[in-house]
């Protein structure tokens, strides 16, 4: 059995993973509020704890976990900015410390990778590339059937790409212009529509929703075949198609797995992000990759590719 | 001591290299003109038997080869434009056949990279992007210590990430347009000049040589501090460092190594494309990159990577 911790910047879930990949048990606590680092890792210790003895949990082997920033070498969460700490975080011997037992740390994205070679999709996959199309853009890089970390365990931040360098490009949280998780991401979906919706003055179901519109719907918009929802499919999926495309250039994967909110649209993001890739692909690549969606529940991931650090 | 053989498009080059990575004997044949594989193997046989004769090499471990369009999984060339024999080539089984011994195939960019990590300056580095400018733009990138082939064998193709959408593209050789090797390449780097030349009514040393230009001209015109030239390499590097610095945003490697003939104008291309690299890096990459330049020798590039292959 073990221990799978996702650390979100609002909330902290945790669960234990069987044999199986089976979440057997599962909780949340705060991460907001929570400024003290070591009264953080008690928590999640006492939390655990707690759930262990409920669920009839008699040992952990290990435990796994994903956070925004975390680095698989170090073990260390470095200035993240969503999360309550400053400066660097020890979280891998904080936890090891706390809990006795053996602990590995990663990014958010690259868990969700691991989980998703264990338990999802990429199951039996030495070569693909695993992107969350949430707030932002992660990915994980899986080459050679192990995790491209990188020399100083920053890889695989292909959110952050340049997609536009033309006068007109997105600003990003990152301080530059024209990132693709500007354009494809739940995020920048819903820029994306702010922007047709000024621009183009065709109706949709759309404009009863403006300054409150989510990716959900704009889906929800696509489904009712509203046409401006479906051109903002087209245009955030070309951009993803062609990032895609040139993503293939280097790794060669064997499929490209879309996880995450805007991955929720289905068919809606994934057949045209698979035709947009398709038409820019080099001719050796052309019908070999394929561009799949995520098979682990939303609900279980995070846990689940925490766990998978350990188990893989 | 292993036999390298480099597969060119006008001659093939081959060479005994011993453990320490010293070519200690070298030749040459044509491979134009041998459009029967089996003849050709056979002349690649009897050369290599008498250079080893004649050199006193005793016997010899394994054969790597390097060739365009190489396939490190399969051991076949496919459908190499510039090599004499038409659809797909089973190198390494012929190979094995006649010499009776183990054989590895690669693409020639690869078995490059290969030659580098063994011998040249990514000596010790686990995360390294290798780039070679020659005719086109080739790349091997290592990642965890092992090249990435990718699913297929066909990865690596940074030549073919797609640096310019606009109306104004250059047309590639591979039938698409604005692919990074048109711009970052000895041949994309004489298209710029020509351009520039055209547009840019500035004196220059390269005036005289309108149609007969090469890569080493403009190398030698920046020498003398022609402005033109030297700002056709910053065009160049502006471009190429763009480009690196979303592979980086990929594998996140510890140096990128540049090789081939562009290369050969030393700090003209290093010292811009570091520059523009940095400029386009995302903030925790900064300053962690180095942009170097190959040592390996050009003449025995091509032999030294073939031979790591088996060396490795």
């Amino acid at each position: 059995m073990i221990l799978g911790i996702d650390i979100g910047g609002t909330k902290t879930a945790f669960g234990f993973v069987d044999a199986k990949g089976v979440v057997v048990a599962k909780d949340t606590i705060a991460t907001t509020g929570h400024t003290d680092i070591d009264a953080y890792v008690a928590a999640v210790k006492a939390a655990g704890g707690a759930l262990m003895k409920s669920a009839g949990v008699a040992a952990i082997t290990g435990i796994g976990i994903g956070a925004p920033n975390g680095n698989f070498y170090t073990g260390e969460v470095a200035f993240a900015p969503n999360l309550p700490w400053k400066g660097i975080i020890p979280l891998k011997s904080l936890f090891e410390q706390a809990f006795g037992i053996q602990t590995i740390v990663t990014n958010d994205a690259n868990a969700a990778a691991m989980g998703e070679k264990k338990y999802g999709a990429a199951q039996g996959m030495k070569d693909f590339i695993f992107v969350t199309l949430g707030t932002g853009l992660g990915s994980g890089f899986v080459a050679n059937g192990e995790m491209i970390y990188g020399h100083n365990g920053f890889a695989g931040e292909l959110g952050h790409v340049i997609v536009d360098r033309s006068p007109a490009a997105r600003l990003c949280g990152c301080g530059r212009k024209g990132c693709l998780e500007r354009y494809a991401s739940a995020t920048g979906i819903v820029i994306t529509a702010g922007l047709m919706l000024a621009e183009d003055k065709t109706d949709s179901l759309l404009r009863d929703k403006i300054g409150v519109l989510t990716a959900k719907d704009i889906h929800e918009a696509a489904e009712q075949n509203d046409e401006l929802a479906l051109a903002i499919f087209d245009y955030t999926a070309r951009i993803l198609g062609q990032a895609l495309a040139d993503a293939v250039a280097i790794t060669e994967p064997e499929a490209i797995i879309l996880f995450g909110g805007l991955a929720n649209a289905g068919d809606y993001i994934l057949k045209p992000a698979q035709h947009y890739m398709e038409e820019n692909l080099l001719a050796i690549y052309k019908g070999k990759v394929k561009v799949i969606r995520s098979t682990i529940p939303d609900n279980d991931a995070a846990i689940l590719g925490a766990a998978a650090l350990i188990a893989n």
